[in-house]
C-alpha cells in the first residue's frame, strides 16, 4: 500500500490516495477549529489521540456489527481506511443537553434525557451546516428515506455501545456528531472520527469537561484533557 | 353569549375573554409584522379578509373530520372560537420550496417536492422560533410523541384538503403554518387561522404572489392580494 497525492484537507484532518482505489490514508492534524471556523488554534498532540481513540472506538464498534470505514492504523497519526462518498449529513446524539441543544432552546446544559435525541444537520459551510429533519433531508436529495432510517438506527445503537464502553472508563457521554458514507457497493458505512473534537465527554464523578469544549469556551488544560481520554479508554 | 375582558393581544388578533370559560372570542386586525417583528405595517381591510377566510377554511375542513376551534362568525373582523391550551410548536407543511426553506438550505423557490415537507418549530419569540425535530420537541417536553404523530396526520390531510379547495379556485398551495391546541378535556384540535397571512398562495396561472409575501418582499398591492384571495374563495 502506497501513500498518494493529498485529496482533500480538511479543519482536522488530511486526505491522501493510495495505489487501491478503494481506499484512503487520513492523516490526523493537531489544528483545532470552533464556532464555525471562527476560532482557531493548535491543540499539540490531538491528532494522535485522536486518531487512536477513533480506531480503537470504532474497531469496538465493529465488534458489535457496525460497519465502518476503519481499516489499518499505519502510525500514530495515520489511518487505512476505505473511501466513501460522505453523505452530507451531520449526525448528533444527545443524552444530555448541552452545546447548541441549550441555546437554541433557551434551556441550561445538563439535563439528562428520557431517551436520546437524535439530530441532522446539512453537512454545508457555506450554509453553517443547518439543522433538518427527515423530510427535509429527503426533499434536498441528500440521502433516501431508508438510508436515514439505517442511519438513525445505526446511531442509536452506537449510542448504546458507546455509553457503555464509556461508562467502564468513568466517563459520560453527554453527545457526539457521526457521519456516514457510501461505499462503490452502495454500503451505507461509518466514517469520520470519533473523539474529543467530536464527543462531549465528562468525568462521571467530578462532571469535568474532558473534550474539545475546553478549546472552545478557554477553560485551559486542553492538551492534557485529550491526553487524560487517552489514558482512561487505551490504558496509556 | 357575552364579550368580556381582553386577555391577549398578538401581532395580528386580539383575544378576549367571554362569559362562558371554555370559549373566547378572537378580533383580527389590520396590522402586520414581518421578520420576527422586525418589518410592522397596516394592510387595511386585512383583519376581516383573515376572519372569514379562516372560518371558511376552518368549516371545510371540520367537514372532513379534521377538529377546529371554529365555533361561529360573530361580526367581519370577530370569531367565537373555543379557549385551547395553545402547543408551543408552529406547524409548516411545505409543497414547493420557498421562504425560509430556500434561505436555510440554500435552493431556489419554486422547486415542487415529490411528497409535502412537515416542519416544527418552537414557538418562541425569545428565541425566534428555532426549528426543532420530532426528538427535541419531546426532550424538551412541548409534546408528546402521540400528539406530536396526531399532530403531523393532521397536517399532511389539512394540506390534501387545502390543495384540493385551492387549486379548485386556480390558487396554488405553496406552504402554510398551523397550530394546534388541547381543550380542557384533552383533545387536540386547529386553532390559530389559516389566512394569506399564514399560507404562501401563487395564483395557478401566472405565479403570482397572493400572501404576505406581497407585504414582506414590497410587492405593492398588497390590500388586492388579500381581497383577490377572498373573492377566488368566498366569490365577493
Amino acid at each position: 500500500m502506497e501513500k498518494r497525492d493529498l485529496i482533500y484537507e480538511g479543519k482536522a484532518k488530511k486526505v491522501y490516495a493510495t495505489d487501491d482505489p478503494a481506499n484512503l490514508i487520513v492523516c490526523y492534524k493537531d489544528d483545532a477549529t470552533a464556532f464555525d471556523g471562527m476560532k482557531k488554534g493548535i491543540i499539540c498532540g490531538k491528532g494522535a489521540v485522536n486518531n487512536r481513540m477513533s480506531n480503537y472506538l470504532m474497531q469496538k464498534l465493529s465488534e458489535k456489527g457496525i460497519p465502518t470505514h476503519f481499516l489499518e492504523e499505519l502510525n500514530d497519526r495515520e489511518t487505512l481506511v476505505r473511501k466513501v462518498a460522505i453523505i452530507p449529513l451531520e449526525i448528533i446524539v444527545r443524552n444530555i443537553s448541552a452545546g447548541h441543544f441549550s441555546s437554541r432552546y433557551g434551556v441550561e446544559e445538563g439535563i439528562v434525557f428520557d431517551t436520546p435525541v437524535v439530530e441532522f444537520s446539512y453537512k454545508n459551510d457555506e450554509l453553517h451546516d443547518p439543522l433538518l429533519n427527515d423530510d427535509h433531508a429527503v426533499a434536498l436529495k441528500l440521502a433516501s428515506r431508508k438510508e436515514i432510517e439505517l442511519i438513525r438506527s445505526y446511531a442509536l445503537r452506537i449510542n448504546a455501545y458507546l455509553k457503555e464502553i464509556l461508562s467502564e472508563a468513568g466517563i459520560t457521554l453527554v453527545d457526539f456528531k457521526l457521519e456516514f458514507g457510501k461505499t462503490d457497493d452502495g454500503s451505507l458505512i461509518l466514517a469520520d472520527e470519533i473523539s474529543p473534537d467530536t464527543c462531549r465527554f465528562w468525568d462521571s464523578m467530578t462532571g469535568e469537561k474532558l473534550d474539545k469544549d475546553r478549546f472552545r469556551r478557554d477553560l485551559g488544560n486542553v492538551e492534557d484533557a485529550y491526553l487524560e481520554m487517552q489514558r482512561r479508554l487505551l490504558g496509556e
